[in-house]
């Protein structure tokens, strides 16, 4: 049973504020502050260059990936962190790649981040070979999952409408048709429970400032199933990946398992106030935590539909379809979203009518949705309709 | 003329430590933690998600790369923070190689740094192609420049000798053969002066953790000549590069100039560390380092060799030949590494032989040198004798 007023009291979080946008960034825990003095001043200052093992530096990134494993059902020393989740993706899809030679095809679905189908285009564009990126419809996807695909690269939830897909049912179905899966987390990890070892997935990657609360630009993850973890080839073949960094080799001799997806040197103080929020994250399970979410979405959407019939809900109706974020239509929503801020009620707007809204168990609770469905209701009947940015200038209701 | 004394103030450095692997990891400057603990509480405590824009974050890697452009001699405008020296040499090298497709040949030196010529090979691999990676002695790189040669990817400073190549001889003639160059400026951003421009050189990188002392594992740096800023395509292409990340498109359009070779979400704590230390940088200039660094290295050179016959000299006796380290080579170098820091004079070793000192006039003067000889001095001629690592069991003179 997880104490989730516990959990809040460890958040600093603005005065007259309702915080609806940790699925974007999440707030700062109040440790981590000292946490990065405590390292900064101790380790970095004191030890200098000894801090690589003095301080534990040099082991860091796994060290971190085994307290994120534990939330994304992964098995301990299969995930390590660096880079951004952008570059994560680029790895584990060119290792997925590689994996598949004779296949020329990557399958997405439109329902992807922009930037994971970007990278898949930089890649191709770069191969300079005739792969094809080919995005279809979220509900497609199963439908495309053939033979000629080498792999299967999907983001589990939607960033837009939280929409989720079945990890499970994709990746038995890709792996019987040949296909190396990657799934992205960024909308799950410390979302909703994942199951990574139990769905078999190939490789998985995320970030951690949005649900695990690791700050802006905190550092992204990787996973690679053991199955593949001695045998997938690293494109990024950097020398902490390497198998003896200080021995500098002329070649590259890829290390064993998840150390060969580490690439560059590691982002010690980024690393340090992620590991400062995952601290709060050990008072709870994704279990508890689902529950929880799953009371707040509903409440919200239920609060919200009563008071305002002009918003269309865009996120499915049954909890266990979607992640931990509600997501209305409006046509005029970034006006709407501008003018919540504006009342304190911090969610986001997402083009081109999405207003998006994350529910984020360790520090939002029922009092919070209660009061922020209040101030939505009286925006939406009210002060939208003198907003500078509000241009339909037709009544809302 | 700058006032050396008054930036040494400006660092923490430990009681009893002569502190000679700045070259490996700067110290920390005195301001750095109070900053980062008004951007973690000012900032991302108050702002969370607005922080963006209200407090600048999301233009952060180029308002941080204009402060390093000015050490290197880049234009403003062209250079971009970011991700770590490894990823940015394979972004380098990617978007050199699409400059040159009808070439199929990577020159690099044996003198390079061990993970640039990883990720070349990583690179390789992954293209599948009939790539070569083509390493030559780095006396010989010059006669290596031929029409065959599709991109030369260089260290200016080597990572053990010190020994400093000529960028703009060696550029130059990379151009009338048609071949890009990608110059790794690890050992130089804040060692020596850099002339970018001068140079005409078409990609550099670079790491500031070193010489910059933005901390364990801060963000690297990635220029590109203004003459195909607009032209490199990026391989990594991630959503911050796009010409209008907040438009979700789903196809990838490169920003303009050196934004497309952003990638994923910015390091924001991280890079706040780092403008922390650039701050200093700000008392002085490359000229006036240059100066001093040469006295510095000239003086411990002559002190070590006048005391310690068993020492040789590895690094370029010109001081126009050599970057701002001097090393040693010493059959029990690493032995003799371990009993120096016991006595605080902290170095480093590089395999086989290399005893390595970097000389970091910001915050290392005169008095550290003589000091730290002395100490050298004694080590080798006594302490070295008995210590546990000392395995050659030979007197040392």
């Amino acid at each position: 049973m997880t104490d989730f007023a516990a959990t809040k009291a460890l958040f600093h979080l603005p005065q007259g504020v309702i915080y609806l946008d940790g699925n974007s960034l999440g707030p700062l825990p109040k440790d981590a502050t000292d946490r990065m003095a405590r390292v900064m001043q101790d380790e970095w200052g004191e030890m200098l260059i000894t801090g690589w093992n003095k301080a534990g530096w040099m082991d860091q990134p796994t060290r971190v990936g085994d307290r994120i494993a534990r939330l994304i059902g992964a098995e301990p020393g299969h995930v390590v962190m660096g880079d951004t989740l952008s570059i994560k993706v680029y790895q584990a899809l060119a290792s997925a790649l590689m994996m598949n030679p004779d296949r020329r095809v990557i399958l997405s679905d439109s329902g992807n981040f922009p930037s994971d189908l970007y990278m898949a285009e930089g890649l191709i564009r770069f191969l300079g070979q005739d792969h094809e990126l080919r995005v279809v419809a979220p509900e497609e996807v199963s439908d495309h999952i053939t033979a000629d695909v080498a792999v299967m690269m999907i983001t589990e939830v939607d960033y837009r409408t939280g929409r989720m897909h079945d990890m499970a049912t994709l990746t038995a179905k890709a792996h019987e048709h040949g296909v190396v899966t990657v799934w992205d987390l960024a909308h799950t990890a410390g979302a909703t429970p994942v199951d990574l070892k139990g769905a078999d997935a190939d490789f998985a990657v995320g970030c951690t400032y949005k649900y695990l609360n690791g700050g802006p630009g905190s550092p992204a993850f990787i996973y690679v199933n053991p199955r593949h973890a001695d045998a997938a080839l690293p494109a990024l073949s950097g020398w902490l990946g390497h198998d003896a960094p200080f021995a500098f080799e002329p070649n590259y001799r890829p290390g064993k398992g998840i150390d060969r997806m580490r690439v560059g040197t590691p982002p010690v103080l980024a690393l340090a106030a992620l590991d400062s929020a995952l601290d709060i994250w050990d008072m709870t399970d994704m279990h508890a935590v689902r529950a929880k979410s799953q009371v707040l979405t509903d409440r919200f959407i239920a609060g919200v539909e009563a008071a305002c019939p002009m918003l269309t809900l865009a996120t499915p109706r049954d909890p266990d379809q979607r992640g931990s974020q509600v997501s209305f239509r409006f046509s005029d929503g970034y006006a709407a979203i501008q003018a919540l801020i504006a009342r304190g009620v911090i969610g986001d707007f997402r083009a081109p009518d999405i207003m998006r809204f994350g529910f984020t168990p360790l520090y939002i609770d029922e009092g919070d949705v209660d009061a922020a469905v209040a101030i939505i209701a009286d925006v939406m009947q009210n002060d939208l309709w003198d907003h500078p940015d509000y241009k339909t200038r037709a009544k809302v209701t």
